[in-house]
């Protein structure tokens, strides 16, 4: 799988999660949760957190982990997910192929190969998103589709 | 990322969603659900339905997509889900390489390259799994940690 592939897959997954995001209503993205877990809102911005974050830091090794843990507008969230997108996609075309083999201590915490910290953090957002869906059905709410991805 | 790293890494995958259902009650498993959704044992049978049968599909180019639809004990649940840890790794080592880049119509309906074939029902399991997170918390159960992989 080439770079250029990854971040095509990864993108594919933030443009679904970006859907889930907005069929939350806004009054419910983040006050509304199941079994005492995290409202879709808070997870969103973990995602966020992690995502653009993290491609910066594998590229210039300095790791920057702040997310804001603020109540926002879904309106906001979203400008911010789109503003992700951009810099993922930016910071992406800066890593040489041989980085994504090379050990980072991510984070000045999680130690692994560039590749797999990615994969990390996009099968966490895969993780999070599942449980959305289960929010929005139990709002009564049809998920977007899970395989469309354009 | 070379296939006998994204094995372990689909296999890390599986120790977890085994653990998932095994945290889960007997009773609950295939009774168990919020909003409308499938219970956990019903997800757990699509991913088998699918896991060992894609690679054997990607191996033989044959297709069966045979998953039993039954309620059924925990335990028989564990023991087939062992049992395709098996199959995919005896069948994994049998894809040379440049398979992997090899367009597939699976199962007669979806076409795409293996790898990306491969990479839709990990990310499939990692969706559904998410959404027994769910469950169990709503069952007042303390699913296992999401970075144990072991």
């Amino acid at each position: 799988m080439t770079p250029a592939a990854a971040l095509d897959h990864w993108q594919g997954h933030r443009r679904l999660t970006r859907r889930v995001i907005d069929a939350f209503p806004d009054d419910k993205l983040f006050t509304f949760s199941l079994g005492d877990m995290r409202p879709f809102g808070k997870l969103a911005q973990e995602m966020l957190g992690m995502a653009a974050p993290m491609v910066q830091g594998i590229v210039t090794d300095k790791w920057d982990w702040t997310m804001s843990q603020d109540q926002q507008p879904k309106d906001a969230l979203l400008d911010l997910w789109d503003d992700a997108t951009e810099q993922i996609n930016q910071l992406w075309s800066q890593i040489p192929a041989e980085r994504f083999h090379q050990t980072f201590n991510a984070f000045g915490q999680y130690k692994g190969k560039a590749y797999d910290l990615l994969l990390y953090v996009i099968d966490n957002e895969i993780h999070h998103r599942g449980q959305g869906y289960v929010y929005l059905r139990a709002l009564g709410i049809e998920p977007p589709p899970f395989y469309e991805r354009k």
